[in-house]
């Protein structure tokens, strides 16, 4: 057994429970920041556990790409890699692979694609997702699916979710053979006193239709893995459709297990969704907003840039207990945005990725 | 009496002062590092503190384009603005606006020239670029001077440097007269205690002729200021050369006095000038570097981006006491900068800090 999951309260369909990884505890429901290519964008690693994060996410296609998965394996897995000593997980690099658009070609064997960075040819089957994530050692990482394409027909999404059933089947079998690979499967497990490796988890398909999505799940879990993720969301359709199909779909998930939506959402969402029954979300809302400038706060969301808040003494958000907005006025974040200074962005990830954080911590403390 | 310069040791040329300024006390010989726009790029606040930075440099014509000096003093002045209780000082705007070239227009009046930003015309005078660095409120200010290209035939430099006079009489005039204006005068002040506002220091110019220099500087002490700077280097002329100029013009300015050379230098530079009398440098150069993944260390300059770097699992100097240092591989480093993360240039510029403070810290201690 990779990980552990124990519930330990539940109020309706949220419940509070705890996973223990190869690195340490998770305290669930709980929201993975994304650190794409082994770093979330501007924020040292200390800061990053300041701020309590417990999971960090990694994206599989970005790091095979750069600094490639030979490098981390031989560096000692992401963790040493990166000194991170918390958990990770890391995506299949099947939605990423999906972003690319024109650059990819699907068939049953797996997908060739060309990188986004200087076009070269690549390929990612079952096989070689899982021979990358096993390399790159996250504690947790996942099945190789196809992601459906919004809006498709129904027999579209019925043979995408059958190949990824297919893909999730060659998955398992490809991980199982080689669990003991992962880079840190001697010198970290042994120093921790553990046997645990990586876990992995499996995705449900089945585009925005109920009867596909019921299927893709029974079938999953007929495969069996530690934990099940709902992915093929955020792929343009409406919001209130997200939330259809994960209520829906969580039925058919076991309670015992942890269920995970991938590639979600505000921070009114991940509260809902979390409220329903999700143990675990990822989104680069919070880091790639911060970005634009564009900052969640108690008061509502706040477009930094604007010339209202050029003499602005009050801090952020006076609810807010992060270190931005413990010492730094509007006035200054504006100031800093405006004049394109690296430190803008540095601070307000610090502070969107805090109000992630605290949505969650609500949501735990509320039951 | 706004500043007090107290030498408490020396050892041939170098000596060993405290500098008690508005906002704290500075150990002399000291490194300020360039806070261009308010922010020392990609470093917060608190980090600075903790490098045990004690004063940051800010420049006039950035912070006078944005955020404006208006909105500076309306925030209180830079301390208050940026979240910063350490001492800053302020360069005169005349570097900066020499640095401009063609976009520039020189008079006895002052100086016409456009905004590097969106080509708007303005003009300093000595008594507006005052006006600008009250507004500021800086610890220490800086006259108007002209910087003096490089090469100069000798009447154009002693052209030059009789204008720099006669705006430094200007400078001072206009300072005595406004002192009072600076935005913390009442309420910061009263707070400690104290009557301090800002203090004026002169620049000495002269091309890179000795004898001009030394007319320079006793003609500037002449005026009398409570420090004084020797300006117009780096501007192109060899080392050597700025290295004599900065010691013949030494011996022309009082001891008992805080002396500046400005825009200097390399790490051996600034521990050589230190050893040579001087009290206070500035350099874009650890910071500007970072950013180009060039590191300072004890074994010498590492380009972070090559190849070499890419599995290596030390730390960037193992000599350095640094967090990035104590956390970080240079195969992490090297990954980071050549995928564009902004952590490159946060940790790299943090290191590079580290190196110049620890330079300095090296040259007190050896007294």
């Amino acid at each position: 057994m990779s990980i552990h999951f124990q519930i330990e309260t539940s109020a309706g369909a949220v419940r509070l429970a705890k996973l223990t990884t190869p690195h340490g505890e998770i305290e669930t429901p709980v929201f993975m920041p994304v650190g794409t290519l082994a770093s979330v964008k501007g924020v040292p690693q200390d800061v990053l556990e300041e701020l309590g994060i417990q999971i960090l996410l990694g994206n599989t296609y970005h790091l095979y790409l750069r600094p490639g998965v030979e490098t981390v394996r031989t560096m000692g897995g992401l963790h040493k890699f990166m000194s991170w000593d918390r958990a990770i997980l890391t995506d299949s690099g099947g939605f990423q692979v999906f972003s690319l658009n024109e650059l990819r070609k699907v068939s049953e064997e797996g997908v060739t694609f060309r990188s986004h960075l200087d076009g070269s040819s690549h390929f990612f089957s079952p096989e070689s997702a899982m021979a990358a994530q096993i390399g790159l050692g996250a504690d947790i990482i996942m099945a190789f699916d196809e992601c459906t394409e919004y809006p498709a027909e129904r027999e579209r999404a019925r043979a995408s979710m059958e190949m990824t059933l297919r893909w999730a089947e060659r998955s398992k079998k490809y991980f199982e053979e080689h669990t003991r690979e992962v880079p840190w499967a001697s010198s970290q497990l042994a120093a921790r006193g553990s046997q645990q490796t990586q876990s992995l988890f499996g995705i449900v398909q089945g585009g925005m239709d109920r009867e596909l999505r019921r299927e893709s799940a029974l079938r999953t879990v007929e495969i069996g893995f530690p934990g099940y993720a709902i992915g093929g969301l955020s792929v343009g359709e409406p919001r209130e459709m997200t939330r259809e199909i994960i209520e829906s779909t969580l039925e058919h998930l076991p309670a015992d297990k942890p269920r995970y939506v991938m590639g979600v959402g505000t921070p009114e969402e991940i509260a809902e969704y979390a409220r329903m029954g999700v143990d675990m979300m990822d989104c680069v809302l919070p880091t790639r907003a911060a970005r634009h400038g564009l900052l969640f706060t108690s008061e509502g969301k706040v477009s930094i840039k604007q010339a209202r808040y050029a003499q602005d003494a009050s801090p952020l958000d006076p609810k807010c207990g992060c270190r931005v907005c413990a010492r730094y006025s509007r006035a200054y974040l504006r100031h800093l945005y405006a004049s394109n200074e690296v430190l803008a962005q540095v601070l307000n990830t610090i502070h969107n990725l805090t109000y992630y954080l605290d949505t969650m911590r609500a949501v735990r403390h509320a039951i």
